[in-house]
């Protein structure tokens, strides 16, 4: 799986923290895993948890990342962005068994974390144990396992809702700011992570224009 | 401030336990409390997370209330129904600081909690908690107030990316799957209180014409 | 290790959930779990946490157990009481990183976890990963490593302070009340299990006058 | 009541965090806060976790506070070192719902927080919620309330258990390591605050005696 890890401003100091955490739980599980920034406080490309969530909108619906890790200073905030996207599906993870149960039950494909709230001495090991109950097997059995089908039954329902109820994710970018736009897309790595792994024309090419 | 209550099947036995919280900690601070249901496990109209979102969805945006308290067994599902829907704000909130941290920075206009996992043993006690600090006081006024105009200012980013992003409601109603939409407001109270408190002429024709 | 299970009225009726919890983490680590009871509420013998306590002292001081799993509603009781024994250093363990820092940085020989409060659905999922965060792998190495040699040294320090504070068991026991001695002691499995693993002689001979 | 303030040497600099939340707190409701140290990391008195149970021990058999509140990285160092003292009785305290049923059902004379594991930004919050649980109103009233009496039995049962396994305080001061304790009792206020609160004459003497 190629999961993406993006970081907004508040957080930015603890962006090595995180990465390693993620790193060092997702990469000997076979996944890889793309960090689109921020990288440090200073960086030029500065990202609000809006932009996370705009972000995570195009790494997801150009499919080129499978899932998104991001967060907040609460997570809410980064949360909530996510889940205005069309196609995202973002999670609130805290301990581990929220984890767990976000990817057996509703198998979204993004989580936020709170790196500042309740984030204290020793934090790195519930990111850890939080990212190894999601990436660790296959997601989306079920729990307890005798309910899987009317829980796979339920995603694929609110799947369908949320398609409803939002535009094509092509139609939303035209429609949000396009400096927002261009600033949730500035970072130092996107073009590179990005374009080799994007699989859908149509984003790609907006996201060419919006650049170009 | 009008409080819309809605709970799913899963956990509609503790529908009175979740609305005893709620007036508690609401009612003496001026609040009305709107249960829009479930109210036992064996009430004829059954929600399921889903339509939870559909119904917050309808409720904040015709105004019919100021503000959704939900739910479902882990909260995440309920969360991610109602930000599925255009103009919803849906925090998960799991303990007092994550209540007070969500109305002071995000200001949103509904939440989700859990009340199967980490509900047990006097958890009646941290849900009247988390109802008085997102109630009592005003909301939105961030969180340190140093930070308050930056917050109030992504609030607003925010919600500019959702409406960009999302149909209009009505719209949004139209596309969704019709005996979906119909199982949301089957609830026995459910037109007696929504067209009482509904003020957006679209939205309640819309509605009329499904349940006619 | 040995590894004790003690489980106090309130919570009898979850003593197979608890029981099944740590023995799909502990056996195939290698240790033995020793179930002391209660095992349903409706047991003749009946335990306090008070008693649990107790018989946790019993246990641990006489070497029939290398380390106690017990807690009752909160966890709060049945950890006060273990703690009032000589010899006993029973933490709080709430998540799997209170058991991993207590494990690896206090490494006493009792935990108490809540099973009541806080204890939803899925909270199966949360005591195997605090199991497996105490009982896989070596304990006392410290966290961060690099301090493990002053946390080594404050645990031996607190053991001295608790030795100089506390009388011998044996002189505790026999200045505990009797009866309540004796209730501690009235498990089903009692007699079996602690005068097979039990290795202190004179523990063994005043509990062997006590049952006389 | 007295309520006397601890804090050790990893958790130093956060003294004035915590020392302002208590005040803010209990201050209004009528309680006098006692500050016993440390102030900052560079007090010449260092207290390690340990000399805060000896500290805490001191201050509560003497009467010198009513209640102690202390801490450390993850509170269970603290809290083990309390508890290893006769007479104290500590809770260990996460959140607010553990204050109100250590308060409550325990009804100890002692807590003990964690001031760096969870301790992220807004963790004042979390402080200032739990003091309020424990100092606004009366305590061991039981939750619910219909079990009070059973309770308040167990409270005194296990006082007395522990009285029973432990030796007389002064007893047990005479024991402990004299350089520990004097160094548990060397903190700048400590002269100030402990000659002009405690009551029990034969501590105070056997203390003047270790100043001497």
């Amino acid at each position: 799986m190629k999961i993406a890890l993006i970081i907004e401003n508040s957080q930015a100091a603890k962006s090595e923290i995180v990465h390693n955490a993620l790193k060092t739980v997702a990469e000997p599980l076979g996944h890889n895993v793309h960090h689109y920034g921020m990288y440090t406080p200073e960086d030029k490309a500065s990202l609000t948890y809006v932009m996370n969530g705009i972000l995570a909108g195009i790494l997801l619906n150009s499919k080129a990342a499978d899932f998104v890790v991001t967060g907040c200073g609460t997570g809410m905030g980064a949360m909530l962005a996510c889940n205005s996207m069309p196609g995202v599906f973002c999670g609130l993870v805290i301990d581990p068994t929220d984890a767990f149960l976000f990817g057996q039950i509703n198998d979204g494909n993004a989580i936020s974390m709170p790196y500042a709230k309740g984030f204290g001495w020793a934090a790195e090991l519930n990111l850890q144990d939080c990212y190894r109950k999601l990436f660790d097997g296959e997601r989306g059995l079920g729990y307890p396992k005798e309910r899987a089908a009317i829980m796979a039954k339920n995603r694929g329902i609110l799947r369908d809702v949320k398609a409803a109820s939002t535009k094509s994710f092509v139609d939303a970018l035209k429609a949000i700011d396009q400096d927002l736009l261009k600033a949730a897309i500035a970072g130092e790595k996107f073009q590179e992570l990005f374009f080799a792994n994007a699989q859908d024309q149509e984003i790609v090419a907006y996201i060419k224009s919006i650049l170009a």
